[in-house]
């Protein structure tokens, strides 16, 4: 961090789930229309190596929020808990008097059993913030409502009801559902009904509700620091849009399905195993993409549309010359390519995710409206955050870098050449009883160079592709013999990257240089005669 | 666990510090007398092929306590904090009534920053279980005070001063100090006073003064269940022994040191660095030798005759018809062997262990008075523990196995074949500042089994041993060209066991196989039509 570079105040950290690397267009996509996100990509850099550490929601999210992989900070699936001893985002600005906040969904799962055990109380800090993966729950909302469910203690179920849509899902039933001609409700979780319009006013949605509280939450804060985390759970399913989003594209702007017959010719058996089950199987149907995707597209340019509301308030209130404005994505969806639905493996359209960061200061004008293809994971957002605001990141718990050398034009202090993404399939019974794996022998971990992708597979055979020859990812070389030598390669990167994960926490590298001093000034001296 | 196995009700689990596997009669030392320790072995089992997971006091102990694997539980070194998210036994065995008590040392570092970051109050339950890695600190003591340091708050020095031994620090001065002629104080801290005797009598000295005060604890169990680890520091330096101890042996008694000049031609710059640092170019000196040993071997028979005290109080009181007995250490100790002093590396003279287990159940009587020589692990003491006293071991956070196959005559069951040990070389500046490695970069990994043992070492090329062939492990393999092939073999096997180890807390094995049926039940099925 140069001497001379202010820092700036705050950070607003804007995530879209399951939002792919390649619908935007300046990413090339040649009919969706994102004119405001393509904006931050003129005025930022627009990263184009861009890798989460996690394939899932969950995985993905608290790698990103602790800045650690997974294998370092455990919460390895959705729903498994995040560890009341790892330290967030959130803890790291807490002592700096940096507000950290969301707006939106976290996906966070409490490590509730940790918190009883160690008596910890969940209702005031610092167990609240412990609930919520350090984000203070100014609006926290990961909204996905089973039908039938009965939400309560929900602000924007009761925002909706408050607006005339009344009843025990509001959610569900008037934002995620259409209304069929013979008065039937449509259910968004079905996707059938994914190209009619929600039964919502577009203004009444989610992705514009939440860009207001996020505005509510910066008028708020005044000219105290923050840092917020705008976090849409669009254009994640439901696939529902309001009008006119619902319409706004067709199947005439549904790209080819990258697929090809090669693909199903003996593919790896966990491959198969999720190439079989229902979102895969369901979007190998054209007549599934054709209506799914246009829909998915229109709740994209919904958030580009909520981007420039929230640009223009950042403009008027002067916080767009003091706020670090960073665009990401916690992974992509299948939408049939490689003849899948969903996530859960490790091709580019699901481990790849836009992300645009734009800094204002002086520092960064030489690389304004750039491209920047260095390899760079979502690990590297915190300690970007906090360089930006001014302060160390801790190595002692942070595995990634601040991409601010990246930002401010000095690439040649960039070393990093290699990404890391992890999961697990022991929680898909399609996948791991074919195979007859025990639940604890499911681990996937793919390291990814420029020219090569190798996906480690617990007790199975790799999988390999040649990015350079094959940059779609259609020929799995995981059982050439002709690459063996490249799996040997990938395989000690691996090796190398696992061996030395920061699991020693609680000692700093000062700690650790000085002790030999501080061992000797005790007048503990072993071993003299 | 068979179903007509009646569980006991309470593990004497003894630990004596620095004591190596081949310093009993039992295991074969042509001289040193331990006749009680030999009948604990002759009424149960003495494991001969027992690992540690860590080659220092804080790592071994941190995995036996919380029966993980140090990349596990993160606390790497001496000193490094055990995270207040790792379960320890005393945290398995709490749901089931059982007191989980030390008399002695743990070297447990508590999490103190996160203890404070999270609220956790130390002073009551749960907290103080946090502070002393889930033993109630019945009598807890680590027992090494520098010289010149002020004792407060020790019962130990209490105990001491009642005794007439006064001072500020009666631990240093009389316990582990002796008398020279000329009246001045000798310091234990320096080994050539080890052949003088301490200035306590021997039933003041700290062996039997803890035996007593584990007598104490279990008088006070009656019936209740518990699980006590008496923990003797002995005999860990300083190597000061009470009279008569100090002069039951003598050089003539002191074996040879296991060590070749070629081990000193070209060695692995990491234990180049080990070798020259003060305790081995002390240690490698015949006069420091023959003073120390026969005082490290009066040490332990004075162990031994504690052992004999508290089998006939355990005979007395009954409590040996209900009690596991388990006696085992937490490394070894060089001694010069080696070309060494003190421990750190690997060498199968610091990380195997004595590990005697005596079950009073009729189902082990069929092996009463074996060696087995299967390979076992300190973190499979844990699972022994709870399945011993009926209670199935929780497998998403325990890595080790039970150890009751094998003492019920049921060694077929046993698929252990390889040992894992791990430390860093980041702390020993002797060792890390020539070969110029960050701080982060220092790990080191033992994989052990029958035939082969490999260390790796980060950003270093290996250490071989051929087990079969040099049992001595006089002659490191590691850069042979002719052991290629078994390296990368071995590297296979680290990296298969580093890929599945077991991160995702708060899941049990049962949550997960049941997720996909939960998941629709609740309602939310994924990418259906």
């Amino acid at each position: 961090m140069s001497q001379q570079t202010k820092p700036l105040r705050n950070v607003l950290f804007i995530m879209a789930d399951q939002l792919r690397w390649d619908y935007l267009a300046c990413a090339g996509h040649p009919h969706i229309r994102t004119p405001h996100i393509d904006a931050l990509a003129a005025r930022g850099v627009r990263f184009t190596n861009a890798f989460v550490q996690g394939p899932v929601c969950g995985a993905s999210r608290m790698s990103t929020y602790t800045g650690r992989y997974v294998t370092s900070h455990g919460s390895a699936w959705n729903f498994v808990p995040l560890s009341v001893a790892q330290k967030t985002l959130g803890d790291h600005l807490q002592p700096h008097g940096v507000r950290c906040a969301v707006v939106g969904k976290t996906h966070v799962e409490a490590d509730t059993e940790g918190a009883v055990r160690l008596g910890i109380n969940p209702d005031t800090d610092p167990g609240r913030l412990v609930m919520h993966g350090g984000f203070e729950p100014y609006e926290r909302d990961d909204g996905i409502w089973p039908p039938g469910f009965k939400v309560e203690d929900n602000r924007y179920c009761d925002y909706l009801r408050s607006q005339g849509y009344s009843g025990d899902n509001p959610w569900h039933d008037f934002a995620n559902s259409s209304m069929g001609e013979d008065g039937k409700l449509h259910s968004g979780w079905q996707m059938r009904w994914a190209a009619e319009s929600a039964r919502v006013a577009q203004e009444h949605s989610e992705t514009p509700y939440m860009t207001r509280r996020a505005m509510d939450f910066i008028t708020e804060q005044g000219e105290q620091p923050w840092v917020l985390h705008l976090s849409y759970i669009k254009p994640h399913w439901p696939y529902v849009a309001p009008a006119p989003y619902h319409a706004m594209y067709g199947p005439e702007d549904v790209q080819p399905a990258q697929k090809t017959q090669g693909e199903k010719a003996d593919p790896h058996p966990v491959y198969r195993g999720f190439m079989n089950n229902t979102p895969s199987t369901t979007f190998s149907r054209d007549e599934v993409r054709e209506t799914v995707i246009p829909t998915y597209m229109g709740l994209i340019t919904q958030i580009d549309d909520q981007i420039c509301q929230l640009m223009e308030f950042l403009r008027e209130t002067g916080r767009d010359q003091d706020t670090l404005i960073v665009f990401t994505s916690d992974h992509g969806d299948y939408l049939g390519d490689h003849w899948m639905g969903e996530k859960e493996l490790f091709h580019d359209v699901i481990v790849k995710v836009p992300m645009i960061i734009v800094d204002p200061r002086p520092q960064a004008d030489g690389t304004r409206g750039q491209a920047c293809d260095a390899i760079v994971e979502s690990i590297d957002l915190a300690p970007t955050f906090l360089s930006s605001l001014g302060h160390m990141p801790p190595r002692e718990w942070l595995e990634g870098e601040s991409l601010e050398s990246l930002l401010h034009d000095r690439q040649g202090e960039w070393q990093k050449d290699m990404a890391v993404c992890e999961n697990t399939f022991a929680f898909r019974d399609s996948v791991r009883l074919p195979i007859g794996a025990p639940v604890d022998r499911c681990n996937m971990t793919m390291v990814r160079t420029n020219e090569w992708k190798y996906v480690h597979i617990d007790g199975l055979r790799p999988m390999l592709f040649d990015l350079v020859n094959d940059p779609q990812e259609f020929q799995d070389l995981g059982a050439s013999p002709d690459h063996a030598g490249v799996r040997e390669q990938m395989q000690r990167r691996l090796l190398d990257w696992l061996f030395c994960r920061r699991r020693t926490i609680g000692i700093t590298p000062e700690g650790i240089q000085t002790w030999n001093t501080r061992e000797l000034k005790a007048g503990i001296d072993i071993g003299v005669w």
